[in-house]
Parts: structure tokens; C-alpha cells; sequence
């Protein structure tokens, strides 16, 4: 292997799964998912420290890096019932985000174009434009819909004089066509930014996006299942992107720009299954986990939580499982 | 300007708002708001810390400190569409309670008198008896009722030999006159103080005090519907003082005597904004955000954003927005 | 007194109640409560630090430590109404789990056997084998259902070559009858163990597990509704074990095998109080709070409030108080 | 006994000796040292959080609080050796610095009369005014010298209005006469503060201030062999006053005004037991240990270091044992 | 004035000199010494952070921002002797270090042209780069020798693809002759880095550099004579250069590369002063001060005072002051 | 290979050497030195914490896992110039201690069977029992004398009841014979414990205590050459035994037992490096190391520190290296 490995720290892998190395595809022929490292931090507005992200969320754990995690209440266990391999860390220079941007786009496409589903650890949100963008690149600009959890919309135009930033990809992904505006589903919304011209591209793109105001008053489910049909219309796959901080910084602080009154993370993780059981998930990410602003490392924790819920997800769906969650959890299935 | 400034620190204002001075009744001339600093923690009965609040209440951000903060559900932008200036701190020397409640209350009545709503960043509760005194000199005393969301009923008599302190404001207001007992409505009070006698003279004095479970059990909005209501029989205004630790500390843990148990931020923003949008306030606090129990300023800039949802419900309701929570973010309007 | 004290610090006790000694039975007789301090971390499967538990259990608050906490809700001052008296810790030497468990046993049994509730404060949850064993040998073997929140299920087989261990006390206690599976009642599990092996053992035990997703789909509090009544059938007495990672970490990190998805502490104290006020309680324990992973003693702050709830549920339902959550706090009674 | 107790926690004593009340002069009787807490924080000029000092002090420990401390290198242990009995705290409200000051010289004056030394845990450093002055009052105005280990000099005139505070106490030392400029050293002196108004007042007073370029110039000891001589002429007895923040911040974080380049902790404990085997204390503080601001308890553990450093000293001197340090330890003495 | 301001937060200024804008001479005319803020991270090979650098070293004090800072023992206020002005922040968006390199060395040679002492405060080492270019742009390449306080030589050639980073100015100042590396003193260094192609490298260039273990066996005086001789030797100016992680982390955690082992902050202070009254210093900037990783913001304090140490030392020269540290703080001067 | 791992996190190198297995001799056949952890922290009498010790010391860095180290001053790279492997933890559950310390013994003494200098990464100081007891099984009971550096004598007899612990591992190796009383060196000592009879038992044993008052008085280097002397008598090799609470916790925090009044870390580092290049050792551990009470890492890294120091200390020894620290580090050598 000529794998590049971990740009910061020791080259583990995601809770002890195997290896592969993304210039050599034999090393993930068959794979299911395919985790990305991008410890990329350069396009952060405000608090850095995202570039150890990726290394928090693949370790961060009380329980053994095995490659096994069973789901309690799915009965299934991922990290087995698929084939999950990680290809460590693209070479994310933080001071050069134009080459992260690429080297990003070039190994999440690589991914897709083997047939597995790309699972992005960041890093800050910049990276979503390289990863929407590779996922469609596989399956078409304009086919895949986008679950969008997030505090922010993320549809920044120009910040510190660049086009790319953690603030912008999801105007840029809607400028290039890689991502329909009127199939981006943006869950979680909150704050005093961004300004009302933004407001108004937006609404111009038909995006549909869910402040946290609907939600509480119309119920979180109400909302997911209306942005769920909405993104099941007229594309072939859906790419979930989840930005930590749509969870309250409150229970969630290691993140660089926190927004308080955000979701609890029990409403996160709740979500996140439900996206990956129901709809046809063809990547992920989830970004702006801040190791420095963590506290007892629980940002991290919820981090891994995620993409183990995704994956859970992922592998109950391929398996055809129906789980009813009002039953009980020993009984008979 | 011969404006004191800051206490603590450089002379900052509130995310960039101009300054005013107190002395100088042309520079906050038309002002709708006047944030004023009361660095003050000698009233603290256990943890102190909150001298560094009005501090970082201002400044807590990811956002620039430009004066601009468009609300994204409201459409407001509070701190244009209103007037807002910043009259820095009060001398408030923290080993003298006497002078320094007397120095808040006069820069409280001065704002009240000049017919703009005083914006009080605390600092510890000791200062809700000079921030509702000073308004009520200007709009009556008896005639201002006061909402008061809290994990503690702040009705103590005596304590450490002092009439003031952070334990006593909210009896000391209404033994003045003030305040009515019978137009004081506590939300979220839960735990083990006070005991028997006082809740005793509580109830004499007819406070309506919700505490958490009855607010559990029939719901916030229930409360807040029935508080609204009670607030508005009888009296020209409404003084909204907001004690950090009604939320959990869970999520707000910078503060000086946390009583688990409490609301979720998100509650806490939207109930600020429901009393700023549907009540005639006079006058605001927010208090008890102490930064050096806090973690990666989350309460910190909670802070701020109760001082933000309060003015962009000011300004809502000025410019006669009426608000669907439950519509989309970015249809038509 | 040849008590024993404190195995780490000054020998206080909990808020100030009056010291006992477990080796001179006039000390305790008569005592409603007996508060038990087990500083043992030794059985932990990750971070330890729950060594600190009862000290910081014990102490943690913004009120004196004068015992007493008159309950604003309940209107009860269970330090006070009750009998409660402190035995100080059980030596436990970390490095030596057997003689830790033999102790604290001895310990538990002497306060059931004086008509006492024990209410040990841990500690890791190694310690509910001889918490519940302990009062299993006074009410008898099977005659005690346990209600058991936690993150986790604790029904591990070995664990480091070790039958005992925080992973193991629910088997354990099955397996010698102390406890029966039928009557085993375990509120919000969640994550990635146990695996199959186990959930097959304890479907065949018959326990009831109530996973987190059952939780928010059916209601937590219908779930108790259900779990109280299993519990009371053909049973004379329950044992509540509260792990504290039953509420989130973003609520409560000072814990040693943190699980995303929690209850909100306010739940945890909700729950609490109900058990202790709806069914016959003849022990407690709470555990796993791990003070070096705290921050700003939330999680300290939180134990020590489900030890007052419990306390004060206790003392509610000898006094026989019908307790109303919805209605006004200070309305007449 | 009608002892006031400890303002915060519960009621601890210095490592487990025994209690006292100093309103009961028969529990104090024959002692030779009463240690006496002085919580108070309302002087501070910038971070509070000293009112936890003296808890922090007495408690901070990995060894039991058994009442015992054998000094490894001198061979005596203080707390058997010598009577020593603990008083509690003085009440202090933060919020009335007038008081505050007034109930400690008064707490210090009744220990000096009885013929023991006070050591005072403060605090911020304005109780150095009432601790010397209450000192004073037993052995004569100007008849203590004082040897004050500091960053800073502590002869400001007014703060914030206020004649007292932490940064004036040793002015008001000399206005009164308590103590002479002449027979006053400081030792480690730095920084920017204060200005030279107050350099040339204390000049004018013949005041003997080391600032840190003269230490690491001339070296400690030699300074501290010249600071002795000026002590000892024509006094009686001396006075120690150590502010933890001489130490560097780097080493001691937990203060108030920290001041970087200063002492390593090693040069405070040997320079605190060198005034104490060779100079005739007749009083000691230790002041500004502030736990908000402390990592891992170790600015807590110096406070209580130079407690035992000066206790330790005390008792060496008391039993005239001459001390080689240059000596094996465990050489036949 | 159309001044950039500040990155991040509050426009404030250092400790409160007044302000400039570069794009406005007029500004700073006559200014003695121009503050410049670089509050860029992209460039660091680990932990960023030190973006935030500035801020915290402009406002990290207990003093107040008042523009005055009467040096104890220098007996100068450099901030009122010299004229100190304050530029405001360079924008450095992270994500692109090549406009962030030439946004910098644009400021500081419109610093240097207009004849000021430029004092950056970054920011991660790469500004040294462009800190020494803007200096060396006016005084001339080659005649400016530079004293490098540092854990790390800074020799690096590419890292992460990048000619640019924290790890490789020294060498591009080499390389392109702005600096001669036989007038490059490196003063510190330690552990194990950088390798023996770099080191030799280094010797070709005929560096001076001065390891820790040399430093400890020769004496840091001695070791500062040698290189004082040297600086001067055919050269101009200085440039001082100091990364604050040349202070043991134990002392100064908050940066981001730490190396155990190194200086005191009251050895590198005592340096700093030395180097500013003795060489005829051009420029300055202060780096790797990382508040993410700061504790009670010990780092930013000590990053705060060497800025002062070294406009102390500025001032002292400039006034002709000769100082004798050995001499008593209070004597006639 | 049958490999334990590591019990807590990724299987990770220290620094990303070789793996070994102590099962498979082929696997660390011809190495020089086998590290091992000793993840174990049942022994404490305080704060727990070191059982992450190993996987800190192992990963805490800035610098690439790459298996190479190249030492600036002494020009040797340990981890390539002699064969380092990791073996991985041995697995120590820390609530069975006999256990644990039987299992280390073993892997250490199969390490030093195979001719290799086993490095063993506590852990508490328990382990050094099972350490030095281990390499003695090899070289022979009493040939190997100790250099120990720590604040602490560990040489208690019984606590807890329990034999084992890190309170008294030294004199469980002097009884045994393991070790010579007269041939132990320990220096760091400082603090109140051990109390009389302790040190009357040391002193019998011949053992040779270097308290801090004397390295003060007599200098580091003065003490290590006559310590030095003593371990060379009639001795065949030499363990070396680091606590890392011998540095001030001013420094070092991460620690359970911290004492103030310590080594700075350069010192530590310095003679670390002097024992290794000066004298024939062994076997090493460093222990204490307990990251819950870390910040930042220091702690962490001062750890990895002390073993690099050490195995460079070991390589530049058998290259025959001779070192001059007081010459350039840039001149031929």
C-alpha cells in the first residue's frame, strides 16, 4: 500500500475496521462504505481545530477498536454486515484550500465510482462542496438530493475575499449544478445570519429549508418526513450532510461556530437513522467536530455516534430490516 | 464623551453598536435601547465570576462586531431597525453593594426617563432590584410587571447579614412597591430553596411562581400564555429579567448557582422572544453568566443571544411583524 | 465512633446530616436512611475517577451543608422529615475488586437489616452486586425488583478475565437470584453493546429493557407507568440503581463510558422522584459520576440532586402527600 | 460551640486538626497556631473566585486529613508538634468590604491576644490590612515587621472609589502605623504596576521592595539574608504575608492578577520555611489562591504547601533545630 | 479611516494605544512602533489556533486598556514615551497563506518604509517570513541579523506539498538573502527536530544556533552575549523573533508545537528586555501564542509581556537609560 | 501474531515503531529495546488516571508516527539506530492487582530473557515492582541497582490493606531482594510523607534519599555524579525508575499525587539523558503519567519526552558517542 495514512497522529482507522489505500482499488473492491478522512480546518470563519476531527471521531470510544458495533435497537452490526474500510486521511494542507478542495473531490469520487458509499469525517464544512460534488460527479450532477443538518445554511457568496470557506459549499454546489437548489433539504437553521439578499438566493433556488422554529412548532418528525418526499422526487440518491453544531453547543461545544438553540443529541442521532433507513444514502459527512472546544471529549463521542447511526442505518436498509421502535427491545423479531 | 467605559477589559459595545454616555443625554437622544454593563458580583452567594459578564455578553461571537444582526426567522435586523447604543459599564465596585446598586439604578432611571428601554448585562441577580426600581421611576411604581425566568425565586429576607444581594432583589421590589406581588411572574423555578416561610410570603404577596414540574406537566407555552396574560391585567409595561441558570447546566454550566433540572436553551430563546413580541417591555436584564465557570463561552454567548432575541422581538413587534412559527422559512411573506 | 470516614478527603457528610458508624448499630437505629459512600473505580471498562463519587456527591451545592433541603415542589425537607444519617465510605481499595464488593455488601446488609434504605453513593456500577445483594439478603432473595436507568445494560459475562466488573452486576445479580430477571427493569439503553449473545440471555431472563427509541416513541413517562407495575407484581420491595449516563453526556460528562442520546437531566430528576414517590423503596444507588471528567460539577451537582429527589420522594410517600405537578406552586394545600 | 463554620462547603478543618471557636477563648487555650479562613473576594480589582480559597487550602490533599504532616526534611511535624486548631471561616460577604475587614481584625486580634499565631487563609489580599493590623493591636503599632512575598507591591491609594481593596492593603498598613515602610520587604516585585506616583510614596517611606530582576540578579538568597537583617532591627516580631501569584503563572494559574516571571513554587516553599526557622513569626497570611482559575488542583496544593512550609519552619524553630540542607536525608541526626 | 480592523471579535487595540490604518500615513506619522495583528494559522504543521493570537495578546491584562504601562524596574511607560500605534489586523484568511504572506510583508514594510519599529503579533511562525521581507524591504537584505527565540529552528524546506508554513520560514528568509544566515541566531532549541539534511544544511549557512543543553551548560546570558556580538557584527538592525513555545509548555501550554524542556517566562522575559535595550532592534513579532490550548490565559498574559518587555526595552534605549538590575527598586536613580 | 494490543483505544506503536508480540520471540528477536504498557492504575491511593498513560505516551507528539526520532544535540535517531518494537499492553485490569503486577513481571521479564532493555509505560508506580523484579529475574537478584526519580519514597509498607500499590513497590523490592537497599538512588524527594519509621527503615536498608533541599543546596549535577558512583558499585546494570511527579505539577499536572516544590522538566530531561548515556541500564518505566488531570497534553508529552530522551541517552551510549553540551550545536562533530 502507498496509502497517505493519517496527517496528524498515529494511522488508525475507523473503530479498528481494515485499511485501504485509495490508489490502489483492489484494497476496496467490494467495499459498502468507504470512510474519508479530511482534516481540513482552512475555511473555518471563526475557531479552528477541525483538522482533528477526523482523528477524534474514528477513536473516540469506551468500547474496543474491533470493527464490530452492534446496533442494540437495529440488530444489526455495520461495521460486519457491510463492508467498511478506511482510506485514512487526504492530504489536507489547512493553508491551501484550493489543493484540499481538489484532493478531497478526487478521493471521495473515487470512491463513488467504486460503488461504495463515501463517508466523509471532517474537518469544517468547505468540504462538503468536494463531497456532493464527487458523489455527483458518480451518479449525475442534479440527481442526488442533499439532507442538510446544520445551524447555518452555509450559502455564503464570498468571505476573506474566497469562494470557498466553511460558510459557502452550499451555494457553490447549487452555482456548479452538482446539487439542485430545490432538492436541498437544509434541517436545523438558526441565528441572525445569513442577511436577507442570501435569503433571497435561496428562496430564488427553492431550497427548502427548516428553521428551528418550524421544527419545534410543527415536530422534528413532521418535518423529515415532508423533506424526505421532497428529496425522493426526481433523483436517484440522497448525500446527508451533518454539520455537529445543529446540535445546542450546550451539549455539543466542541465545534467552532455554536449557535445556541440547537437540537439535543438524541434528536440528531434519531434523525440520522431515519435518513439512512429510508432514503438511498450515496455519501456522508459530518463536520466541524473542534477537539480543542470539546470538553470530556462528548463532541467527539457524538461525532463516532453519528456515523455509527448512519451506518447502522445504511446496513439495515441493504438488509431489509423494518424496526418498529415503539416495540420492545427484547422482544421476539 | 466623558464615558466611563469598561470595567473589565477594553471599552467594547454590544457586537458593535455605537457607544452612548449616561452623562450626556445627546448621545443616546432617540435611542429605542441603551445597553448598559453592571459588572457586579459582591451579591453572590456562592460562585462569583459574573463581573465578566457584560463583558462577554457583548462580545461572544462568530459573528463580526459590525451592529448588524439580521434574525433569520423574524426578519428583523434588531440592531438596525432599532436604535441601540451602548452605555458601557457602571462602576460597580464589587465590595460595595450599597453604592453600587444605588450607581445601576440611577443609570437605569436615566435610560427609562429618556424614554428608551434599558438593556441591563449582569452581573449577578443583585441588580434586578436597581434595574426594575429604575424603570419604575419612570413608568410608576406598581405599574411595571416583571416576568422573571430563574431556577430561584430570589425572595430571601437576610442573608450574610445583607438586605441586598443575589437572593433578595425579587422580595426587596416588591416590599418597595416597585414591583406588585401579584404581577411577578417566576418561570422555572425548581429545587431546594427557599423554605417554608418564605414561600409563605410568597404566596401572600400573590407571585404566580411556575416551577418545573407544573411546567413540565402542562407545557410551556400553556404558562407563558396564562404568565401573558396575568402581566398585562393592570399594568403599562413589563420588566423581563432573565437569570441565565433557569437553563439546565447541563447546557449552560457558567454560572454561579446551578440547579439542575431546567429548561433546554431552546426554550429559554423562544420563550425571550414570545415576551418581547406579544408584551409592552420596558426594561430587560439577563444575568448570572459567569465566565469562569463556562466552557468554550457557551453560555457566553447564550447570553448574547437572549440579549438578541429579546431586541428583535422589540423590534418585531415595533415594526408590527406578526410571526408564523410554523410556516417555511423562505416562502413569500 | 471507630468509623471508618472518608477514604479520599475530610470526613464530611451528605449536606450535613449526622455521622453514623456501621460498626456501632445506636448510631443508626432508627434511622430512616443511611447514606453509604463506595469510592470504588476499580471495576471500570474505561475511565475511572468514580472514586471521587461520594465525596463530590456528598458536598456539591450552593447551600450550606446544614441538612436540610426543604423540597420546593414536594413540600417535604427530606433531611429533615426523615431520619438520614451518613456511614461514611466502605474501604475500597481500587486494586482489589473482591474485597471492595465483600464490604460493601457487609455494609449494605447491616443498614436493610436495621430497617433502614441504604443510599450508596458509587462508585462504578460494579457496586450494585452488593448494593442490591446487600438488601436482597434482608427482604429476600427475588423479593426485590430492581428499576435500573442507565445508558447500558451492565449484563456483561467476564470482562479482563473478571466476573466482576461495571459491565457485569445485572448478570451477576440474576444468575444468584438475588435479583429476578422478570422483575428487572432497565430504563435508557442505547449504542453499540451489548451484542446479540447477550440480549438473547437476558430476553430469556425476561427482563425489561427499554431501549431510548422506545422511550421517545412511546413516552418515558408511559414507559414508567409500565415498568412500575411490572415491578410491583409479586414483588415486596424495589431497589433503584441510577447510573448517571443515563442522561446525556452534553448534560452530564463527568462519567466514565459517556453514550450519546440521553435523557435530559430533567427527566432523570422527574423519574427519580416518581419512583421513590410511587413504589415501596427499600435501597438506592447511584453511581458513576466521575469527577476528573466533570466541568464546573454539573454532573457532581446532578448526583447529588438524584440522591435529594430520591430523598425527598421517600419522605412524600411516608408522609402520604398526593402531589399535583400541575398546579401553582404556591397555591394553598 | 457557637462557631460560625465555614461560609462555603461544608465545615472542614486544616487538614483534619481540630476545631475552635474563637468566641469560646477555652477552645483555643495553650494553642500555638489557630489557622482562621478568610473567604472574601470583594476586593478583588479583577478576577474574583478567592472565597474558595480557604476551603481549597484546608482540604487540598492526597493524604488523609488525619491532622498530621510530618516534614520529611526537617523532621518535625507541625500539626502534632505544635498545638494547631482551625476557627473556620470569618464571615465575609463578598458585597461589604467594611465589614469584612473589620469581623477579620478582629478574628486576628482575639488569636494574637491569646498568645497564638494566626494564619489567615485568604482571600484576596485585602485582608492583609486587618491581618497585620489585628496582629498589631497585640504586639504594638510598629513593632511587626513585614515581609511580603509578591508580584506586586500593593500601596495603591484608591481603586474604584474605595479606600480598601486588594491592591491598597500595605499602604493603609503604613498610613496607620500598624506596620513602619522601613521595616517593610517585598520580595518579587514585577510587572507594570503601579506607577511612579506610588514608587516615589513608597520610596518616601523607606520601604525595601526586591523586585525580579534584582532577585535572579543578586540571587534569592542573598536577598533574602539582607531583607532578614532589616526585619529583625529594632522589631519584635514578624509578620509573612505570601500572595501566590509571586509564584509564575505559569506554575500557580489559579490567581486573580497574574503576573508572568516570577518565583518557581520550589523558591517559594524554601523562602516560606527559611522566614519561618529564622525569623520570629508572630502572623501569617497566604492569600489570591482562587480555584475558578486553578488546573488540577495545583495552585490549591502550593497554598497548602506554604501552609505546611510555614508551619513546618515554626515548629523547628520552636524545638531549636538546626537544619543542614545540605545533608543526606537520612543521615543520623 | 478605512482601516481593516479586527479578524475576529471587538476593533480593539493593544492595551489600548490608539489606532491607525495603514492606507492612511497620516495615521502614523511619527509613530515610534506600529502594532500589526496576523492573525493567521493556515501555516501550522499541528494544532491551530493561533489565530485568535492577537486578540488575546492585545487584551490579556488586569490592568486596564488605558494606553500606559510605567515599566517597574525600567522606570519607562513605553506606551506613552514611544509613540505606539496600532494597525489593526492584516485580513490572513487561513485558507490561502500566499495572500496572507504577502498581505503581511505589504503591512510591515508600510510600517518600516514610514520608519517604525513594526510589532507583529501573530499568528503561526510563517509570518516570520514576511515580518523579516517587509523589515528587510527598508533597511536592506542582508542588514538585518536576526535573533530567533524558538523551540524549533524553523528550517523546514516543504511540508504538506507547501514552501510556506510554520516550519520553513527561517530558510525562505535565507534562501532569498533577506536574511544572512551567519547573522541568524537561533536561541532555545530543542528535541527532535529537524533532522541531519536540515541541520547540515543550517551549518552551510553557517547559523548560530544555540540548543537547550548548551544554553544550561554555558549559562542564557553568556549564550545572549555571544550572539549580541555576532547580531552586530556588519549588520544594521535586528529583527527579534519570538515563538513563545521556546518557554516549557509547562509554563506556556497555549501553542500549538510544544517541546518540553525550555526557558522559564522569566528567563525569556529577562532575553527579551536585554535584547530591546542592547541591539538596535528594527522590527518584532511574537508567535504560536494558541488561546484554544491556554489555561486561565497564562500563555496570552506571557505573550502580552513580552510585547511590553520589548517596548520597554525600546523606550529605555531610546532614552538612554542605563539600568542596573542589581540595584534596589526604591533607590534614587 | 497473537497480539494482546492495547485495553484502551487504536493498537497503536509507541510513535509508530514496530509492533512485537511477547508471545512470539521471533517477533522482537535482536531488538534493543521492547516498550511495553502497563496500562494499570488499581495501585493509587488518590486520583486514578494512568491507566491512559501508555496510549498518551505513546501518541502524544506534532511530529508524524513515523518510527524515527532523529535527537537535535546528541545526533543519534534512537528508533532507528537501535531495533525498537512495541509490544503492546500487557492487559492489567485495575481492580485485580495481583494480578496485573504478575502479568507485568512476566512480560518484562521475557523481554529482558531476550537480551533487550525492556521501557515500560505506566501506569502508577505499582509497576515498578513487577518492573524492576522482572529485568532482576535476568541479571540477578541484587545486581541491578535503581536511580529513581520521584517526590514520593514508595516505600510504605501496607495501605489499604493491601501490600501492592503505588505507595510501596520500593520497599516490596528491597525485601525481596530484587534490588539492594544500598544501591537505591532516589532523588526528587520532597513533601510529608513517608513519616519516621518509614524513613528509619530506609535508612537501615543503606538507602540513599536525595530531598530537594539538598539538590538545591548541592546542585542536580553534583548529586547525580556521587549518585551515579554509588549505582556503579558493585553493580552489574542499572534500572531506571521516572515518576513523573518529581517535575513540579506547576509543569507536569497530569499526575495523581502532585508536590509541589519540584525539578523544572528541563531538569528531568537532562538527567534522564545523563543516566542513560552515563550508566549501564537496563530496564526503564516512567510512570504517573494520568491524563484526566492533564492539560493541553504537557503532561502527556513530557512523558514521551523522558522515554525519548532515555532511548537516546541508550544509542548514543552504545555508539560511543561522547557529547559536549556545552559546544555549538552546528559545529563539526
Amino acid at each position: 500500500m502507498s496509502r497517505y495514512g493519517a496527517m496528524y497522529g498515529p494511522d488508525i482507522t475507523f473503530l479498528g475496521v481494515d485499511r485501504c489505500d485509495l490508489t490502489d482499488p483492489e484494497t476496496f473492491r467490494d467495499a459498502d462504505v468507504v470512510i474519508v478522512g479530511a482534516p481540513f480546518d482552512g475555511g473555518t470563519s471563526h475557531r479552528p481545530g477541525t483538522r482533528f476531527g477526523p482523528m477524534a471521531i474514528r477513536a473516540t470510544d469506551y468500547l474496543p477498536a474491533d470493527g464490530s458495533r452492534p446496533h442494540m435497537a437495529l440488530r444489526v452490526d455495520a461495521l460486519r454486515d457491510l463492508r467498511v474500510v478506511d482510506a485514512g486521511d487526504v492530504e489536507c494542507f489547512s493553508g491551501d484550500i484550493e489543493t484540499s478542495v481538489r484532493n478531497i473531490e478526487e478521493a471521495v469520487a473515487t470512491v463513488a465510482r467504486a460503488g461504495a458509499v463515501p463517508v466523509v469525517l471532517g474537518g469544517d464544512h468547505t468540504i462538503a462542496l468536494p463531497d456532493v460534488t464527487g458523489v455527483a460527479r458518480h451518479h449525475g450532477f442534479g440527481r442526488v438530493s442533499v439532507i442538510h443538518f446544520d445551524a447555518h445554511a452555509d450559502t455564503g457568496d464570498i468571505e476573506f475575499g474566497s469562494l470557498l470557506g466553511h460558510g459557502q459549499p452550499m451555494r457553490r454546489l447549487i452555482e456548479s449544478g452538482a446539487a439542485r437548489g430545490d432538492r436541498f433539504l437544509q434541517i436545523g437553521l438558526r441565528g441572525y445570519w445569513p442577511g436577507p439578499d442570501t435569503l433571497a438566493w435561496m428562496a430564488e433556488q427553492r431550497m427548502r429549508s427548516y428553521e428551528m422554529s418550524e421544527i419545534v412548532s410543527r415536530g422534528l418528525d413532521a418535518c423529515l418526513d415532508e423533506a424526505f418526499e421532497i428529496a425522493l422526487d426526481d433523483c436517484d440518491a440522497v448525500f446527508l450532510s451533518v454539520d455537529v453544531d445543529v446540535v445546542d453547543p450546550g451539549m455539543a461545544p466542541g465545534t467552532g461556530t455554536p449557535e445556541p438553540g440547537g437540537f439535543t443529541a438524541r434528536q440528531l442521532l434519531d434523525a440520522v437513522r431515519r435518513v439512512c433507513t429510508e432514503l438511498p444514502v450515496a455519501g456522508v459527512d459530518i463536520v466541524e467536530v473542534s477537539p480543542p472546544y470539546d470538553h470530556a471529549e462528548i463532541t467527539a463521542m457524538l461525532g463516532n455516534r453519528v456515523v455509527l447511526e448512519a451506518l447502522s442505518g445504511l446496513a439495515a436498509r441493504r438488509r431489509g430490516i423494518t424496526w418498529r421502535p415503539d416495540r420492545p427491545l427484547l422482544e421476539d423479531r
